[in-house]
């Protein structure tokens, strides 16, 4: 295992501590229990925007930290979800009095500790909502996750969101539009290398040299197929079809409602995309393929989606939701509207993602 | 060999297209001679501030084209110096009537290129300077050098000196800060696989799982030594102290004189870092090391540097100047005052560097 690290033991911890001492302008890190927050926090009258999972995925979530987008981040240790008690405190430390917006990707653990943190926040008296983020089109039910796997969108929908919560809008309005950009999210992904969780110290799968795999899991999750290594072109068709032509999906999800302060059952259709749709693109490296490579991939993404009468409005292209050093991309289309549009372009100022400010 | 890439025929030219459709607001690409342009180039008034190199160090330089950035970047195959006349008709194509400054890493075939532009520039009537980035202190002399290369500070001199050109600078005040913002770089990398350039098709050189190269230059070039891979900390605290331990450095290079229009050799001292220096620090992804492996390495460096009386003003962590998909890290340390701060706070957007605006 080649790794810039001392210890797996203390990997993420020092990880945190070298981002808390890069930019103590934006972050800092509270630990035990862990979680990274805005410098500025509470920000006193707006909504608390909390997410958090797995180590290993830098710069998501606590990249995304800062001025316009989240106010909190929850860090697991690698590819681990973060326990009941990092939300419930950090929701505790960062909530201006206006309440709490969880945004949680869509994975077992994730989604057991946020609802476990959700009730814990609930009893203390905080405001509190959840939405669930599952934009993954590769498969149905995966190795950690019922449903769709939460990806891509999250960056997106995290940006979008946490625009929101600094313009002022209240927690139903935010968690109405935080459900509405999850479901115009669709995600899907492709791996050349598999990656080495540092604990484990071997890689999480074995691909020849002549393979690769796609619809793969951002932890390395088998996903639709295990195939030749191909040209990027088609590689960019696969996921960008697999993407354009998936159709409406209906998904069955808890989440918390603040009025009753239960859960609630509630079914949402996402939408296939069609003809004349404006979408944000974006594409993503899974750590270890340089940017060169994701722009002979956007190239073609370009062309597919002007095939299929899609606007791409804005791209991001760059690692964001990244798997440690695997080597692979994915591609995301979130379709917006003019609101969206605008609280894309609204200042955002991350360690991770920065414009405007 | 596994890439996201069509052909090694095409893929330079690809990844160009998928950053022009990526990014129509920010760049333009000519193709036939190659060369990245600001989209609203030529900026009527404003010096013209050109670099240019081989690819494969993405998003250096192209990626840096831009608002408060570079008005022109060329790029060569990948590790291979651009051509002369790309650097002549990039020059012709952006210059707004002020001038034309070259930025010019220290390798033979840049520097011999940007040498006989700017010889072509001049006769065409442009007035022409030129000013060359050598801050690499593992090595004096290399396989493709003379003197120390040309590596991350590179990234930091183009941000801080766009940002002079874009408010108004003339040349010759421009030239000044350029030279003396490259004299105030030290940096040194270090990497723990090869990676493999897609004409050759097989890795620039062989490392063992145990082994790591210490002070590589960014096209693969052997450093200061092989050695048996070392915890992050170890590593920082030999790229680091090699850094500030670095004596005065002296220089002889060749500059273009735009006021006597003729080459003159001068020499040049580097001070070395002191107790008190303020400085940016820039920890950088040589392509697949992922972030989280580059705040392990900053929370040592901001402990060396705390311990030696150098103050971090500013920082900068991520993949910026890269060689291919290649696992290491490199650390810079440019040396600033209130004038260079200014500039590198100034607003900034390229597709590689954004913030401010």
């Amino acid at each position: 295992m080649k790794k810039l690290i001392n210890s797996p033991n203390t990997f993420v911890r020092e990880s945190l501590e070298g981002m808390a001492r890069a930019h103590p302008d934006l972050v800092r890190v509270h630990f035990d229990p862990t979680f990274v927050y805005r410098a500025d926090a509470p920000v006193l009258g707006k909504v608390a925007l909390i997410s958090g999972g797995g180590s290993g995925h830098e710069p998501m979530h606590g990249g995304f930290v800062g001025h316009g987008m989240l106010d909190a981040a929850c860090p697991g240790e690698v590819f681990t979800s973060p326990t009941p008690d990092q939300m419930h405190e950090a929701a505790k430390a960062v909530h201006g009095g206006a309440g709490v917006l969880f945004l949680v990707k869509n994975y077992a653990g994730d989604v057991m500790n946020f609802e476990m943190a959700t009730e814990l926040a609930h009893a203390e008296g905080l405001q509190i909502a959840s939405v669930l983020v599952d934009d993954d089109v590769a498969v149905k039910d995966s190795l950690y996750t019922q449903g769709r796997r939460g990806v891509g969108a999250t960056v997106l929908v995290e940006k979008i969101c946490g625009a929101a919560a600094q313009k002022g809008y209240d927690l139903a309005r935010l968690t109405t539009l935080a459900r509405r950009a999850a479901l115009n999210g669709r995600s899907m992904g492709m791996a050349l290398t598999s990656c080495t969780v540092p604990a484990k110290g071997s890689p999480t799968f074995e691909l020849g040299e002549g393979e690769m795999e796609v619809g793969i899991g951002i932890h390395g999750e088998p996903g639709r197929q295990r195939m030749p290594l191909a040209p990027a072109d088609s590689i960019a068709d696969m996921l960008s079809q697999a993407i354009l032509d998936d159709p409406a999906y209906t998904r069955t999800i808890r989440e918390w409602d603040p009025s009753t302060a239960a859960w609630k059952e509630i079914s949402l259709v996402s939408e296939p995309l069609r003809r004349g749709d404006r979408v944000v693109a974006f594409v993503n490296s899974m750590g270890g393929t340089p940017l060169a490579e994701l722009y002979v991939l956007y190239r073609r993404l370009d062309e597919a989606c002007a095939g299929s009468g899609i606007h791409i409005e804005r791209t991001l292209i760059g690692p964001y939701i990244t798997s440690l050093e695997m080597q692979g991309a994915s591609l995301t289309l979130l379709r917006v509207d003019d609101e969206m549009l605008g609280l894309w372009d609204a200042p955002v100022k991350t360690p991770g993602l920065r414009w405007g400010i």
